[in-house]
């Protein structure tokens, strides 16, 4: 059972999560049916058997990261994609998660006007997700339904993406970015949500591959917590990620998808042990960039 | 069978759906349970039976606005929040509309970095949707992978709901505003992909609740379909309307859905009647709209 009843708070819960796991790390399920192991791999082609292979494996990654990591982000559109049958795998794969102890953010960067996206916000709580991502664009409306019941979400702030600076770079007429516009208003709309912890239940999702951009997000949104995609594969460094939290070494929660579900198994290994052996190595890495952070502020 | 065949481009397919109907409108289905006619109410709560409810309800609503309008919006949060369930209702409604002939609008709200964008627009080619909406915060990559294999999309610029001025208004050191900036990104992506017809494939949705605004996005986006949401539930006029079209009265394409969803019925009428009524009332009111406008460019 998920602790869900004894900490109320969804960041405070996800604190927690993470200080048992020792490290502000996630493990984020993007499963994709080409790159599963050999022996998941579906013989014949149809949504109802890539379904299945995407759960299977999905439910083999929680056991397998069980103990290293405190936190899950599951990827909604790798499940989407296969219709009614990968609704049902994501919905396996949130009871297994939940059953496990994890901390749960579901990925979908959902967002429309107020009454869909209370819809939107209904379906995060049937999968008892604690956390949603959600995009900024259409305002108030398309987060906040997202914080009702004791619920989380983090808002797309700048994303990782080559793209994303498309939008997101653009200057203001008051000399703010698009981007820190966008935060100053997740920390408005997120200083009514602050936890025990002293952190918000509306995070920001800000990429490991924007250093400069993190430093200046990282002042004007002291409350929220970031959800860091774009570390490993996606080129951001321990060097990249330091800037996403605050000077005492919290505030943050590094992702990794791609570097964890799809290691170089060995001879003889089971890609359930590379799997647990890659989030070790990915937690230690991002303990020993906080650690130093951590000291100096005691 | 639907003609997507005969009419590769996704825009010509939809103008020449607007075309057969007589008037540039689409109908929303938006369902929401507690709203459903009486005898389709469900007599106990679960996923499922509240699946069958809105799915049964969907497809009545098809089967009474055939023959009055030629496109429908389908919202995906509607149907998301009852799970694996919903998403068999939604492939269901989907299939039902295709079978009957209608252009069909996912109104997802998708994007995300680009490898998981392909896996949304893989989510839209397995329902068989026309076009998809789609967030422009993440650039290019939230917004191009809908526009493969013969698929459009509309990408959010100007939203209709009471928040969206909070980031969209926002007036760029540049001079335009932020709703401005992104319509730039969506002509220069949509010029890749004009159909014979002269409208791209990338359209824009654009409230009817900004008139002052939809004047100067129609300027900017010559080449692409305005979907407008708005009209009637949320207090956008037939004026408000009239600033979407082009001077020639093409390029928009309006949307109802409470409105005709949930009529009042008449003693003695079927709520499928009273829903054909009401889509016919507003397919008129949208055809006087532009019937000047066609006539002064004839």
């Amino acid at each position: 059972m998920s602790t869900t009843q004894t900490l109320a708070h969804p960041t405070d819960l996800l604190l927690d999560a993470m200080k048992r796991a020792g490290s502000p790390v996630c493990v984020g399920l993007d499963p994709v049916l080409e790159r599963l192991p050999q022996p998941l791999q579906p013989q014949e082609e149809s949504n109802a058997t890539a379904a299945y292979a995407i759960a299977a494996f999905s439910c083999a990654v929680l056991h397998a990261v069980r103990g290293v990591v405190g936190a899950i982000k599951v990827q909604s559109a790798c499940y989407e994609r296969y219709g009614a049958e990968g609704a049902a795998a994501l919905d396996c794969v949130f009871r297994e998660a939940r059953e496990l102890g994890f901390c749960v953010i579901f990925d979908a960067k959902r967002a429309d006007i107020g009454v869909s996206t209370e819809h939107y916000a209904a379906a995060s709580r049937a999968l008892d997700a604690q956390f949603t991502t959600c995009s900024p664009y259409l305002g108030a409306d398309g987060i906040e339904p997202f914080l009702a019941q004791q619920r989380g979400a983090f808002a797309l702030v700048r994303t990782s993406n080559p793209s994303g600076d498309l939008l997101q770079s653009l200057a203001l007429a008051d000399g703010r970015t698009v981007a820190e516009a966008v935060a100053d208003l997740v920390a408005q709309l997120g200083a009514k949500h602050v936890g025990q912890s002293g952190f918000s239940s509306l995070g920001a999702v800000v990429g490991a591959t924007k250093r400069a951009d993190a430093v200046q997000l990282r002042k004007r949104m002291p409350h929220a917590m970031f959800l860091v995609p774009g570390y490993g594969a996606q080129g951001g460094t321990a060097d990249d990620v330091r800037a996403c939290f605050r000077e005492d070494g919290r505030g943050a929660i590094v992702n990794a998808s791609r570097s964890v579900l799809y290691p170089k198994v060995a001879a003889g290994q089971s890609f359930e042990d590379a799997i647990r052996d890659a989030a070790c190595v990915f937690r230690d890495e991002i303990a020993a960039v906080v650690r130093p952070m951590e000291q100096s502020c005691a």
